[in-house]
Parts: C-alpha cells; sequence; structure tokens
C-alpha cells in the first residue's frame, strides 16, 4: 500500500490532538554546552558529532509529543559533508520514532536539475524526506518532478507561497490582476492540489502559509480549500498560537488543515542552555509541554 | 588584499578571451562507461567515487579553457553526504587549478536560515564558493546575509532574475506596474550592484539571465549596467553563443559583462560515452575547443 503524506500527518494530528511540527534548527550558538565538542565552529569537524549528539538525545524526548519534525537544511549543510551525514542519521532516526520528516530546504530549478532534486522524494537518493519545501518563483514546470513524486511515492510537498519576513512586501505582496502575488501561485497549484487529496480530504501539496493578517490566510485557504499549511515562526519568532491556526478549517476534530511549526523555543528553551543533562531533559520536555498545550488549546 | 569575483572574474575573461563558463552537472545516465562503479544508482555507494573519478580527470582538462567551473549542487546532493564529500573535494580541486567556484544552489530563506546558507560564502563553512546562486522570491532582506559576505570576503552572488524555460511565463514575466515581476527583481537590486562595483567597472552582485529574447536581456542591462550575467542553458539546451551574449557590453575588450554557461555539451559530448580514456580525452577537449571557439567569436 502507497502511503499518502497528508492522510497520515492528519491523522496523527488529530491522535495527539495538536499539530505541533518540531523544527530542527540546529543554530550552533544556541548548542547547548552539555553537547558542545571542540571549538563548535562550523568548518570543525567535531561539531557536527556535537549537533548528532544533541539530536540523538532531544528526538526520542520530542517524537511522542510533535506530529511531524522539520530540519532545516541550510544548519545542516553549513556544516559540510559531515552535516548532511548528521541530516541523515536524523531522518533515518526520526523514521525510526514513527515521524513523519519535512525536509525544509526550498529548493527549485529547472528540467533536470528539478529532476534531481526530486530524488529527496522519488526514493532514489539516500536522503528520503516524507515532504520537501519548494520554491515556485522560476515556474510551475519545475514543481512537475516534485508532484510526480509525491504522487508515486505518497510524499508530500509545501510550495513557498508567503512568508512574514518584512522583505515579502517587495514581491511576494505585489498585485498582478488584482490579487496579490502568492494567491497567484497559490492559483497554480489548484489541479496539482486536487489531485493530491487524499482520505483525508486533505492534500498532500501543501503551502508555506507564513501569514501575518487573517485575511492573507483567508485569502490562500479560499484558494485551495484542500492544502496542508506550514505555518513556520510559532514561539521564538512571536506568533501566538491563535494566530498561527487562523487558516485551518472546523471540522468535528476541531480545527485541522495544517501543522505549525517551532524550532528555537521547542530545541532551545533557554532554561536549558546547561550542561547538566538533567536540567537539559527538563527544559525541553517543558518546552514541548507548553508549546503543544497552546496549540491543543488554540485548535479545540 | 580581499579578493573581487567580478574583477577577477573579467581579468580571467579577458586573458581567456571568452566567457565560457562549465557547468558540473553529473547527470548520471550522461557519465562515460569508463568511470563507471557499481550500479550507478544515487544511492550506490560506490555512484559519488566514479563522480569523483570523472570530475578528478575533467578538471586539469576543462581549467586551462575555461572561465570559471559552476558545480550544480542537485546533482551532488542527491548522492547523499558522500556527494556532498565529491562536491567539496571538486571545489577544492578547482581552486587548485586556480579556477573560481560559482555554487549553483538556488537558495533563499529568511533570518537565522539565510545566514546559514552565507556559509557557503563568508568563510564559516567547510565549502567556500566564491559565488553563489540565489533565489529572491522571500524578499529583498533574505539576500542581505549574501551581499554582506560577498561585500566582507570579496565574493559574489548571481540572484534568480529571468530564467527561459516554458513556466517563466507563469511568475516571472507578470506584469506589475507596467513591468515583468523579473524587472522588479532586478530593480530591488540596483544600489546593492553599485555598491559592489569593482575596478573592473562589474559587480560582484549578479543576475541568472537565461533570457529567450533580446528585449529581455535589454531590459535586465538597462536596469543593472553593471551586473554580471549567468547565462545558463548555451549548447546542449539549444541557445546559439550570439544569443547568449546579446546582454554583453561593447567595450574595448569586446563585448563582456557575464559568463555563458555550458552543462552537458561540454562535459558530456556524445562521442565521449565510451570506456576508452583516450576516445574520452580527446572528445572532452573538442567540446571545450567548440564552444569556446564559439563563444571568442560571439565577443570579438
Amino acid at each position: 500500500v502507497v502511503p499518502h503524506f497528508a492522510d497520515d500527518l492528519i491523522s496523527r494530528t488529530r491522535r495527539l490532538g495538536h499539530p505541533l511540527c518540531a523544527g530542527l534548527d540546529p543554530h550552533l550558538p544556541l548548542i547547548p554546552p552539555l553537547f558542545h565538542r571542540g571549538s563548535m565552529a562550523a568548518a570543525d569537524p567535531r561539531t557536527a558529532a556535537a549537533v548528532a549528539d544533541l539530536f540523538a538525545a532531544a528526538l526520542p524526548r520530542l517524537a511522542p509529543h510533535v506530529a511531524v519534525v522539520k530540519p532545516q537544511s541550510a544548519f545542516f549543510e553549513r556544516l559540510g559533508w559531515r552535516g548532511i551525514q548528521v541530516l541523515e542519521e536524523v531522518v533515518a532516526q526520526a523514521h525510526d520514532l514513527g515521524l513523519a520528516v519535512i525536509l525544509d530546504a526550498k529548493r527549485g530549478d529547472i528540467g533536470s536539475t528539478a529532476d534531481a532534486y526530486a530524488g529527496y522524494l522519488d526514493g532514489s537518493a539516500p536522503l528520503q524526506a516524507d515532504a520537501l519545501t519548494v520554491n515556485a518563483y522560476i515556474g510551475r514546470d519545475t514543481l512537475a518532478p516534485f508532484i510526480d513524486a509525491a504522487a508515486a511515492q505518497g510524499r508530500g510537498l509545501f510550495v513557498l507561497a508567503k512568508t512574514s519576513n518584512p522583505g515579502a512586501a517587495d514581491f511576494q505582496d505585489r498585485s498582478i490582476d488584482g490579487a496579490p502575488l502568492y494567491a497567484h501561485i497559490a492559483d497554480a497549484l489548484r489541479a496539482s492540489c486536487t489531485a493530491l487529496t487524499g482520505a483525508s480530504g486533505w492534500s498532500s501539496l501543501g503551502v508555506v502559509a507564513g501569514a501575518t493578517h487573517a485575511a492573507e490566510h483567508a485569502l490562500l485557504r479560499e484558494r485551495l480549500p484542500n492544502a496542508l499549511f506550514l505555518v513556520p515562526g510559532y514561539g521564538a519568532q512571536g506568533a501566538p498560537a491563535a494566530d498561527a491556526v487562523r487558516g485551518f478549517v472546523r471540522g468535528p476534530h476541531g480545527l485541522e488543515g495544517g501543522v505549525v511549526s517551532s524550532s528555537r523555543a521547542l530545541l532551545f528553551p533557554s532554561a536549558g542552555h546547561t550542561d547538566d543533562a538533567g536540567v537539559w531533559e527538563r527544559a525541553l520536555d517543558a518546552a514541548v509541554a507548553r508549546a503543544s498545550e497552546e496549540l491543543r488549546e488554540a485548535v479545540a
């Protein structure tokens, strides 16, 4: 039986009662002294081992309490090939713990290069993600290999639509024929989004929806009623839980239709910046309990 | 003395008399039997060694005849961490041969993630490129860490402006206030482009300009008079040499103002698909001689 990314993810958020996604962003300056090895510089070969230790300790604690994990490729890439080796280990460990993995890599390119990037989803590459974030600026045709892989292998993709950084106004929000550019991207996804919809009613073609205003969530949801929203920036970046789920849809299971990602606040609570293993464990447990409880209330 | 990416690159194209960039895209099905090891599947650990052998043999033959090399990250990523290890070796080998390296990765993200990607340019990561291709869809603020690293370390960046794929019409070409989206991206780069201009008159902030029509080249050049154009798609993808340099500017050294990239036609000439080392060497030498000669005539 081919899995279905959205069905499996929604089934898990229903079971948990919340849509918390753990962003795995190994910011070197935030790694607790407990895990330090060597200089902790990006180019120091020992740093990758420190990151591996961090996740080997953190993932089993997070796993029972999160819907999905989202490693951010940039932080692993910065460590060179050893960082990618750790990323592969993290993905394998997450899978062993029963977690799906969204690889946050914002990839996008043309032709055979897009085919190569689709290796993350099509079973061909050593690193197999359950879903990938992608950038559609170059055009709809660049998404085809990802969509094909998602369909054939039951994987998912999240297309960058709207982010909440100050620069979002530069291009994403610019008006074309009366609608912002990101709405045109959403429109271009509609047919594929429908085609990838599963038994849950949700599609394995989702969007990155880091919207700031309620109207932006509404605009995306209206255009893509079945798309899962990957909502970044919950926690450290400041959005309250209720704002993060504004694009979700009320049904028999409460509000659903996406996942809400917390990275720094979850993985690096300030109380966990210590070399005491017990203190770190309690800080991590408290951070995930707090985030999951806030989101549980927000979607109730 | 801090180097200057654009000055160094232009000095080299003047010396060579042409702007040929060798795209290093290790398409597995195109790798000559001469270099095969094992199954040649992406997930086979032996495949990375085959790719390493290919470049160890090809780079010394290409080096004297090309202005710069441009490895495409996707093809190395597809091989997992072993592929990144080979990418790091290829970059080191190119540097040893006196070649600058444009890492074609089309990265782009917000805040601390953009900082992490800027590790490719800022001296912090094991893999140091001389220039990086980046995607600005998310907003101008996402470029700041790359621009800062370019200024501090004398590196370069090429911002995705215009591509020539069929889907370019979906978003890039959409009209906003009377100009296509890609023109607005060019406008947003203008101040930084000026700030990164060197003694040669050319800026280390360039654009990816895979334009199809002369008017598109002219529009980009008018908006960014000092930007180097990275023109992909010469050779296998079909654009003739004269078309590829339409955005270049005539001066005392002929037409200049960018580099023209050939990937498949240069690295994988059909006559080189063999297990005979001598035949492969002659095919590679002929391919690079043909491409450099065509471009030399086009810029004369």
